[in-house]
């Protein structure tokens, strides 16, 4: 394959604008296109693993659904292991659970209780940073095993949701794409 | 890290049984605790890869949620795009549903009307083979696009439920462990 004419901008032309989805007023970024694109896909990946490779990530943190797709794969090239944040209910053995507040009401997102230990370090992952609210979740779930540090990445973080003057300070927080 | 040690009965070793989940008389086969260890998760990729490697696989099409894990890492080692197929409602741009019977009602699976096309040869991967349900639904919603030919994979086959003889005939499956 030819990477040559691959970078950000091209990455960015790759992901679809979806109108009104959730609901009515919301431009959706719809990675699908991007990551169903062979070349997109790896760049997003090398581009990523780059960031990580010398953080000595132990695990990385995916959040249900979208942050499992580069979520497992970035575990796969930092030679961590993959660990997935879910909705209740869908894991199977022993969790920890974290509610937080939605704009109507609240949810609940869990971890397994032998996920994590003192000596990992995590780099949570999921598809995109919009007002941050599961992203802080995942990231009290993952205090609660007192890892020794823990990064933040998104693939796409909508700068104006201002999601990362949430999380900034503690953590190394990363985008691949900010708009 | 040290492979040496790591074959098929490694694995095995690393999958959880839960019993009671996710209802009374099913014993529960868990991926997590086999992924969150860097080395068995590679060497499943890696042994998934060897497999799949000369077959020309352009499309990865990962089954909601548990198959979006493996499922991204092989379209990344594979050199091949990820498609994710999904429960309705998921997907934000126009889709293609596929319906099919679980023991008491229905359920329904998705994948984007533009994911695949007539060039592309595919490769369905979900974590588990229990009845086939949600495979067979996959399997026709990729017939869909006329594509070249599709391949069937998945981590954990139960082989008494006898799934595979719902695809078996038409496809290349092929099952990384069975029980």
């Amino acid at each position: 394959m030819d990477y040559k004419h691959i970078g950000i901008e091209e990455v960015k032309s790759s992901i679809r604008d979806v109108i009104d989805f959730p609901k009515e007023g919301i431009v959706f970024k719809d990675i699908t296109t991007a990551i169903k694109d062979p070349a997109i896909f790896e760049y997003c990946v090398n581009a990523l693993y780059d960031y990580y490779k010398d953080k000595g990530i132990t695990k990385v943190v995916g959040v249900e659904s979208r942050g499992f797709i580069l979520g497992s794969v970035l575990a796969y090239r930092l030679n961590a292991g993959f660990v997935p944040v879910r909705k209740p209910g869908k894991l199977p053995a022993k969790t920890i659970q974290q509610s937080y507040d939605l704009e109507y009401g609240k949810d609940v997102i869990e971890i397994h209780s032998d996920a994590l230990n003192q000596d990992d370090v995590v780099l949570i992952h999921d598809d995109l940073l919009a007002t941050g609210g599961t992203v802080c979740a995942a990231v009290s779930l993952v205090e609660k095993f007192d890892v020794k540090r823990t990064c933040v990445n998104f693939m796409v973080e909508l700068d104006f949701l201002k999601g990362r003057d949430r999380i900034d300070e503690k953590y190394d927080v990363f985008s691949l794409l900010r708009y």
